[in-house]
């Protein structure tokens, strides 16, 4: 049995999310789909991350295990031409036996867009928040720095995944702008069930100017759920990468 | 009776590009739909640019004429209420007495945006022009050289227009890369049928190697159409900007 790690490329804008379900058409039922079209039966996989309706990805993993002959350079050419092309495998290399692509991540890359505007700019639809008032980056900058190290993130996630500790590490937060769109890239140890999108969801309020940047630092502390109203929507949200080796702190 | 300049955006992707046409949806018939609805009978109006199927656009330019006692203001946001969500007025102001948007226009700015990857990315899809290759872009810059100034681009043309002349200024040529897209962005007092999309086709062959910069130089003294092979596709390219204003060449 061969054991390989592809790298993939999505668009969530048409898919009920990654994991497959019934009456709904996910990222998963295609990549089964093309699985069963190229290795019959002989094929078995698991990814890293149950991405909701409407995420993208740039940096999704699977392990995908089969007795399958075709050579291993082959299998992203072969996948590509019969996915959607709203779907691609970026890369393909050799799992290490037993690679597990979600209990062995160390650490994950999210980026969120979102820009504020006075007209909505119809080449970002389905790729980035739009928010029809001017967000202040620096009072953003300012909320974002309570996010970084070991917290506990209960205030900041949705109810709806069991998790044995609801303890979280920022690595990084950065925000760079692209034209009039921000960038806001969080790095993190792990993601509880919607935790980049109400984090966003509450630097928006700062940048908007109905928090008070120290106010995410009391929501830390309180680890209160109902103390956040807004979650940011999916369409801007983008798993960026999974990395299996320790973050480095330099 | 009131002239206004409206300034509008588009994601190309759904429209059969800018002009009505029976049995095909435009930007036109969304626009012409929502004027009938806001205005009944009382307008009238005469856009810049007859952008192709699929091209996208932030900055073309509309003059609209009508009675309306509604506040200016207003304007765009009844028409954005009532559009689909691809099509956005972003601007609105008095036009002077006889303004012509095409004809009064000094110049044009298009972007192109073209990149090249192992894999193709999902979230470019319908906004930029894909190459499995790299591209390199010391060549096309130096290729790009070849456009700047006063010509004859006739060669640089589809039929399917009628002018006075093919002979056209382009003013500026910038090459810029965000992440792995490269963005051409290209000013110039006017531009001949499909004129970007074949200047960035050709550019593109430089890039892969296929074509030395100076032949860029080479057709145009040839003043050939036939040399050309090959058009780049319709949606990497946005209408950026139309100016009423001489090109300032500081």
């Amino acid at each position: 049995m061969k054991e390989y790690k592809l790298t993939l490329a999505y668009n969530g804008k048409s898919y009920s999310g990654m994991q497959i379900q019934t009456n709904a058409n996910t990222i998963e039922a295609e990549l089964r789909k093309v699985f069963k079209l190229l290795f019959r039966e002989d094929y078995d996989y698991t990814y890293s991350s149950r991405t909701d309706a409407g995420v993208h990805a740039l940096g999704q993993v699977l392990v995908l295990r089969t007795n399958t002959t075709m050579p291993m350079k082959q299998i992203p050419k072969a996948m590509n031409a019969n996915l959607p092309k709203d779907i691609v495998i970026r890369d393909i290399e050799e799992a290490f036996e037993g690679f597990h692509p979600r209990y062995h991540a160390k650490y994950k890359t999210y980026r969120y867009q979102v820009y504020g505007d006075p007209f909505r700019n119809p080449l970002l639809n389905d790729r980035a928040y739009y928010i029809h008032k001017d967000l202040d980056m620096v009072r953003m900058k300012e909320a974002m720095a309570y996010f970084i190290g070991e917290h506990d993130f209960i205030a900041f996630s949705s109810k709806g995944m069991s998790v044995q500790t609801t303890v979280r590490t920022i690595y990084d937060i950065k925000l760079t702008i692209e034209g009039s769109v921000i960038d806001i890239d969080i790095t993190g140890s792990g993601f509880l069930y919607n935790m980049v999108r109400i984090m966003v969801g509450a630097l928006v309020q700062v940048g908007l100017g109905v928090y008070e940047p120290s106010f995410i630092g009391d929501i830390l502390k309180a680890k209160d759920r109902s103390l956040i109203k807004r979650v940011a929507p999916a369409h801007g949200l983008t798993l960026m990468e999974i990395c299996y080796e320790p973050y480095d702190v330099n």
